[in-house]
């Protein structure tokens, strides 16, 4: 865990329910999304402003795994600063609306539950409820991520 | 929902719960995992062999998000051929083991929900549960998606 353990950091013992994080804004554009598509998510409603018009999208939209990928580099950079970074033990996802090109991301998180580990002293989960935003204070992705989130040793 | 619409492909009337689909393998590189990482999920044990060794990873691991999209581009590509393609409303994810330089991955889904929409006539979901699973025969991903699929007209 290394370069991230300095005491600016985060541990599960510092946490709290309730404890509310805000990311910096990233702006995604026509280009991004349809570079994303390409490589992941090849569908004519990511990857073809024409022939997204006629699906259910009603035009260009980000794959829900683009906006996952970048809520996740929105909250490495600025969401919550845990000790040992952000990882994920799983995660439940919803995409009540497209992120479109133009669009200006942040993440709203709150941490809902924290649940020190039986089995191991030295660690615990949380989940983490992360709400990417665009400029128009739309919620284009919910997410409920379990985090691994070290403790402060039991000495 | 122009091209997905040719008749080899399956709408929701089509499906049965129980009915599975084996896609392609895609093979991922030390260098394709740090790129995706760099891009998306910037933290040492995705981006940096020897500073990996020394986190919960032991060694450079995907980014799970990274998982995630080549899934997705399975499941396009060689997964269920669904009519309208594949729109995810939902999902459900955990990562039981890394995803590693050098793997070869592979997904298998099998529908265990099929729920036609009460509102709108045309269409309905479906849950599709994908493991993706590298070439030892290893879950690095369970994915539970709920995916939108359009209904033969009730006329």
């Amino acid at each position: 865990m290394d370069e991230s353990t300095s005491s600016d950091r985060l541990l599960l013992d510092d946490l709290n329910v309730g404890q509310r994080f805000t990311s910096a804004t990233h702006a995604i554009d026509e280009a991004r999304i349809k570079a994303f598509a390409v490589q992941f998510d090849p569908q004519p409603f990511h990857t073809d402003e024409k022939a997204a018009e006629r699906t259910l999208f009603n035009g260009l939209a980000a794959s829900g795994w683009h906006t996952a990928a970048i809520t996740m580099r929105l909250n490495v950079e600025s969401g919550p600063p845990l000790v040992g970074g952000v990882v994920g033990a799983g995660a439940e996802l919803s995409w009540p609306a497209p992120t479109r090109p133009g669009d200006v991301l942040h993440v709203e998180s709150e941490v809902v539950e924290i649940t020190p580990s039986r089995s191991r002293p030295d660690r615990g989960t949380i989940v983490l409820l992360s709400r990417t935003m665009n400029q128009r204070g739309e919620v284009v992705q919910i997410l409920k991520a379990t985090l691994v989130v070290p403790r402060r040793g039991t000495s």
